[in-house]
Order: C-alpha cells, then structure tokens, then sequence
C-alpha cells in the first residue's frame, strides 16, 4: 500500500494488501458468493487493457464489473491501439508513438480503476522480473491499478486460490500444500506459482514445490518465500520429484512453468521441456496426497498436464477455482472502489 | 428441447424450441418491436464468442441484451483468447491450450447465456456438418447456448425471418416461398437456407428451392424437410432454374451458398460458381412472382445477388427482416433468462 | 445541419453545428465537467465502428456514453467484421461483401446513434479529401452519425479543443494561438489542426500556422478558413518558421501533420520528413511566447515532437485537454440524442 495518502491503492502483487484488507477480501468474497451482490459500482467504468489475450480474467473481470452495475472498457493493444514506450526520458522516434505514462494519465480520467495485463518483452528475466511497465502504469495512473498477471505475479489468480482453499480446508494453518510442475508445449511465467506460493505461506501452510532440475523457481521470490515462511510459522521446500511433493498432501496444484534459465531461448527451452517425462497429475499421483484435492488455474491441457479422470472426478475443484475468480474480484471492486 | 429437467435450453437449430414456445416467441417479437421492452435482465450477462466475424449478429444481439437492462461479454477468438480443443480424449500436446468443455464450464459460471459463432474446420463437409463444436459447448455449459450460426444451422436468423414472414403475408399456411441460389464470390454454408426451408414447412408454407447442379442442399437436410412437409401439409421441391423457383411466388427470398460437392476444394468451387451466369434478382425475375417481396440475410453483394433496383425499390423486405433480428433476440433472450 | 426536418442531425465537422449549438455545447461541457453527470441515457446504445485503431477516442467515448447511463457496441473492422463498399452502383465481385449503405441501414435499427472512424486509402490525397466513406454512412443512417476523425476532419477533438482553450483564456476573441508542426516518424493527416483552425477562427482569434515548406494545408481548407477570419474579425496566416509562429502566442498547439505532396509516396514523404530539424517545442521555444501554455491532441512522441520538461511542467495543458474529450463528448451525446 501507498504512504501517500492521496495516491491510490494498486494491486500489483498480493502484499501491497495489509494483512487486514486481505482478510476483509475474503471475507467479502464469501459473502458475494453467498448472496451475490448489487454494490453501488453503478456509474462506474473499469479500463481493461490487454497487452496478451486472455478468457478467463477477461471475462470474469468484465462479469465481476457488470454484475456490481458498472461498466467495462476492453482494449487489446493488438486490434484495438498500438505498442506504448514505457522507458523514461527516451527519444521517441522508434516504433510506440505513445508513454505509458501519458497513457496512464489520460486513462484515469476516464475511467475509474485501470485493469491491466501486461505482455513480458521475453528478452531477458532479468528485465522483465521487473515487471516495469505495470509498475510505470502504477506510477501515473490516479486511479487503482489492477494486475491482471504480469511476468512475476498474479494476484488476482491468488485471491481466488486463497478463497477455493479456504473453502476447501477450513483453517489453512499447518494444512500441506503440493504445487507441481506439469508439462506443456506453452509454458507461462511462474506468476501463478508466485503468487499462490506467498498467499499460502503468509497464511501459515506447509508448501512443497516439486519440480525437475532446470525448473528452479526466481531466486528474489524464493528469498521473500523463506522470510515469510519464518514469519508464518509455515514452512518451504523445493525442488523434489512429483511423488514426494504429493505425499500427503491435501491440496495438490499443478502448473506448468518455462524455465528460467532458458527464459529467452524458445529452442533451448524445448528440447529441456522434452526431456521430461512422468509430470502429469493421474489417479495413481494424487492418491498419494491425504484425500488430496485438484487445483489448476487453467487453461489445463489434458492428458498431458493432469488426466482426464482427475480433472473430472470428485476431487477436482478447478471449477469452483475458476468460479471464484469472478467472487472475489467481484470483492477487490468493492474494496479499491469504496474510497 | 433437452429431457432433463435440470439441464438449459439450448438453442442450436430451431427445433430445440417446442411448437409452443416457438408461437409464443413470435408474439414476444411482435410485442417487443411495437412497445419496445424493458425488461428484468437487469444484472444479467450474456457471453458472445465469435470464433468468425460478424457484423449484424453481433451489435443486434449486443443491442438486444443491453437494451434489456444487461451486459455482454464479447470474446473474439482472433484477437481476444486462443483455439479451443474439442475432441474428447485427446492428449492435448498439440496448438489448443484449453478444452471446449472447461472453457464451457468456466464460462457458466461468469455468464447467464452464451452465445456462440462457431468456425468450420472446412476440410470436409461430412465432418463440418456434425456441428461438433457447439454440440460440444452445449454439453458442457450450464446456462443456455445459443447458436450464432454454425455450419448447419442459423437458428436466429430464421426466428427473424419467420418474423418478417408473418409481417408481409400474415397467415402463412399455403403461400408461396421461393429460396433461390444467388451468385457470389464468398458464399456462406447453406445455414441459413436449412434453417428457413425448415422454419417455412413447419408453418405449412409451399417452398420451392432454386438453384443450378452442383449446389443440392445436404441430403439429411432434405430429408427432414420432407418429413415436415409431410406432417405440416406443407410441400418442397428443389433444383428448378432461377424462373421456375420465382413464378408465383409472394417472397423471393436470395442467399448464396456454398457447393457441397466442392466443399473443401476452394479452386474447384470457383471455378463451378464461375460458370453460373443469370442467379440474380433483378426487377424482371421478380416480376415473375406473385406481387413478391423479396428477402435476404444480408451480407448481400449488390448487381451480382441482387440488383440496386430491387434492394431499394418497394419490395424489398431486407431492412425489416435485419431490424427483426434485434425483436426476436430480445424475445428470445427474455424468453430463456425467464427461468 | 441537414435541411430536412426528418433527417438526423450529423456531425462529420464542426460546422454542422449551428453557432448556437456550439454556444450550448461548450455551456453543457463545463457544467457537465463540474457536476458530473446522470443524464437519461438509459437503454440507449451507440455504435462504435473503428477501421482504424484508437486509444483515447475509444476510451472516452466508452467511458461518456456509459456514465450516461447507456452503453456500446464497438467494432473494429480488422477483427470483427469486413471491409464495406462505398462506390453506389458498383457490382460488388470484389472483396468487400456489403456495403455502406446496407451496413448504415441495418445499424440504424440498432442503435440510437453511429460513431465512426474511417480509414483513408492513402493512395491520392484529391480522392481521401472527399472524406466519402464517412459521408456515404450520414447519408444512408438513419440515426446520427459522428466523425471519430476522418481525412479532413477531427470535430470531437475540436469540441475539446474549444473547451480547453476557454478554461485557459476565458474569452478567446483577439486570443493569439500559434499551430506549430512537429517533427514524427508517424504523422496523421492534418485532420485535427483543420478542425481546430477554423474552431479558433469562427471564435475570432489569431491564428498562425507554422511548417516547413512542403507541409501546407489543405487548398480547401485554407479558403474556407480565410472566409471565417473575414467573417469573425479573426485572422491567419501560415509558412513561418517556428519561433516566428510561437512568438508573442498565448497557446502553441503541437501537432505533426503528412505532406500532402507526398501523400501517397512514404519514401518521398519519409525523406522530406528527415529532412526537417528543429521542429520540437522545447522550455526554449515555448518562451518566445506569451507565457504560452502547451497543447497537444496526443499521441505525443516525447523529446522529439515537444520535449519532456514542457510536457510535464505547469504549461502543459495537455491532460485538461485530453480529460476534456470526456466531458465534451458527453454534451454532444446529450444534445444529438436529445431529440
């Protein structure tokens, strides 16, 4: 959160929410499931820019603002404007014909929240760990700032992975979480897992993160996880083959990740994924979990990432996931729009 | 009309509708267009995926449903998301990231109805004219689907058809339709054409389909014509020339469709519809009718289908005929977000 | 202002606007900006039809319809639809498979009015000056059709010009505005200064447009703009370098503008356009003037069209004038739809 007092509040990753205002989330989350709602958004427009495509946030971020009587505005930098400079003090006469931040100030006059999803450059991770051009959004924008999943976080995924397991074990103190590593053709940034990672260990969870050599999750991330670990009284570990990050769990999540060492490197990086065999999520894993429960936070390719009977059966709950999405974004609108 | 109680209505061909509920929308479309509506879809949201463009369906469906007090989500699959896998089983490795039956489910729980543009594959029409597809959403989703048309059927279009069917000659039992093949460079699927020739038999109409060989409609399509006619007194013939079709009849209604025979053969198709010379309307072929108006769904090339005089003389029905798509969407979408 | 009693009111350029109206429209924006607005818009839609992309014309113009109170239907021709006809009487066997006068009908039936933004051919200036496309739609729409910039014309832009400009200067009568071109690898048509030149003079000001040689305005544009100096005590001149069109200004209005010489030749253009140095607004430039504050109608390349310590410093008027767009355009949409 802002020390300013007259900036407003963005949420570019979970903790720029204090511990209350989370808690106030979900409690509010639950509630907009329980009786839907018809806050007073009424008036209101969200700004909805997209800079790589997307279904789900795309359609239950517009679902959310809607359904509380505001209105949403869709761009899609592709078909609907053009590339924006993000680099203070250049000299723009390359290709953007715009600044962010002049593209952040215009926009908040329009609009009362600024949702956006940023398109890492894929150059380097380096860079784009960064995440500079949402922070350059934050920046210059006068209205709230909404991350809809850049290269290092995705908080809004995290809000309703938070939700779904709290629905799903009560109290998450002390309870096991399993976040593996699945493979897929199109990997995406380890956002997800980011994020579920520090939501799940401030919550004070025991986190695995089973994954093969080469798949190490960003070394800043891992550093926050362990102090949050430690002030949690929960606990992390990394790196161990898929049966022993299921064993006794109670929640397994799968997700496929591009590994970062061969980050700018699309051929590299799939003849690496190749080689990996055995990291699918069938009957036979999960029944080494405690009565473990399915997360993923989707898209999922099935068959190849988790089976079909897994992602069928009873102890699934990517719908459910899914559906939470739309409750407690439903819940951030309320809570960034209520000032 | 699906048999269990707890499963939408979808709507993937007109004859998902009962007798009933088709009169009964027919009314509502009536009512809808002489007093306007405004009526308690306020809250509500409809999902729109266009997997092709449009341009009519598109903003009188999106017109419908907010001039109802609801919202629309409009997903585009070129610019807004990604191809979708639809064959159950598969072991997903291949360009599609995400399963038709999730993207159903999760899109259930965002939205009150979805609304589908499925796209042809176009490599063979034995396979296309499966409607696979939007077969498969409706399986899958939870609230009602709504064809926008698919490779075999244009449901929508027909309700407004039968619509501005019912505004020229009242009483429709006995009189006389003539559906005739016009030429054009980018011919449609016969959708519309199977959707009317039904629509038109199951309301007792006598409809003659001209066209020249090569252009036969599907043969299951025929074959449940016949059956309507049989059971509604009503009657068809097919294959006549341009003239034959025309003399007669009181609604000359044009629309270019594709070559079945040549369906997944683009050379050969042009080179078949190349040769086709005199399918088009213009004010002597329509004089050959009895007194007839002339309809058309629109894209309509002009001086090849039909002539400037005809489109914008006194018989022209086409601008009533696309203004009833909004009445009879509005009619449908209170009739199925009723329950 | 069309003659006839029952067509409707267009606004392709500023001069369909009566004077009076014009008076009314600035009153309504600056109370519209002070109070906010809940005008009764409510279930009324427009419809946004872009053929070429926007930022800000789109997000304002989203954002004024549905804080109104009614909403919008956008297409983009590049990903939502097809090319359309504009030539009467063609016979249509080319690509576009409708046309304009179809799509204009057909539109009218659905919304309550049309806001388009062409997009020039680009291949003679005699021919895009015409500005046929956008002038086929107001002929054949029955409701009111809005110009979001054409080749000649930019009116919404100008409306928010106007205001802009009497924030700064209250009464503009006798005002000193200095149009300065500016050097960018993407200049637009001289669509925006047009409209502003005669805005400015039809309210009596000075006006001095200054370029290099290669860079003059429209012949037609030029006439007409003398004739308004004439007739409101206004004056303009043109051609002078940059520090003689700033000198003595209170406003520099920065604005890269294409050579109309080379219209349809980007290498000849490309070159000449290199060929010009010197032509940024910087603190330097800016001085020559009479404490002269800084406009611009944006996108802005900076520290190549208008350097950044003048954007960002207390002289810029640029983010008044782009938030301008919003509450101007709500007028306009509260007079049009008035009726």
């Amino acid at each position: 959160m802002s020390s300013q007092p007259s900036s407003p509040q963005h949420l570019i990753r979970l903790s720029d929410l204090s511990p209350a205002q989370l808690d106030d989330l979900l409690e509010l989350s639950l509630r907009m499931k329980r009786k839907g709602a018809r806050a007073p958004q009424s008036g209101k427009t969200a700004g909805l820019l997209f800079f790589r495509g997307s279904l789900r946030t795309r359609a239950s971020f517009e679902a959310a603002m809607t359904q509380l009587g505001g209105s949403t505005i869709n761009l899609s930098a592709a078909a609907d404007f053009w590339e924006l400079e993000s680099q203070v003090g250049s000299i723009m006469d390359g290709k953007p014909p715009e600044h962010v931040k002049d593209a952040a100030a215009v926009m908040s006059s329009y609009v009362n929240v600024l949702a956006i999803r940023p398109k890492p450059a894929g150059n380097s991770w380096a860079v784009d760990r960064k995440d500079t051009e949402i922070h350059t959004w934050a920046s210059y924008a006068k209205v709230p700032v909404i991350n809809m999943e850049s290269a290092l976080w995705h908080p809004l995924q995290a809000l309703a992975d938070l939700m779904t397991l709290r629905e799903a074990l009560g109290e998450l103190r002390g309870k096991e979480l399993a976040i593996v590593w699945t493979n897929s053709p199109t990997p995406a940034t380890p956002a997800v897992v980011n994020s579920l990672l520090h939501a799940a260990l401030s919550r004070g969870m025991r986190v695995r993160v089973a994954h093969p050599a080469g798949f190490e999750l960003d070394a800043g991330v891992l550093d926050e996880a362990a102090t949050l670990a430690k002030e949690h009284g929960a606990s992390v570990s990394c790196g161990m083959s898929l049966a022993e990050g299921v064993r006794g769990a109670q929640v397994v999540y799968a997700r496929s990740w591009m590994s970062l060492e061969d980050y700018a490197n699309p051929t590299l990086a799939a003849t690496r994924r190749s080689r990996q065999t055995g990291w699918m999520v069938d009957e036979r894993t999960l029944a080494l979990g405690a009565e473990a429960r399915l997360m993923h936070a989707m898209p999922v390719r099935r068959n190849l990432e988790v089976s079909d009977a897994v992602l069928d059966g009873p102890r699934s709950l990517v719908y459910q996931q899914a559906e939470n999405r739309l409750h407690s974004q439903k819940a951030l609108l309320v809570q960034l729009l209520r000032g």
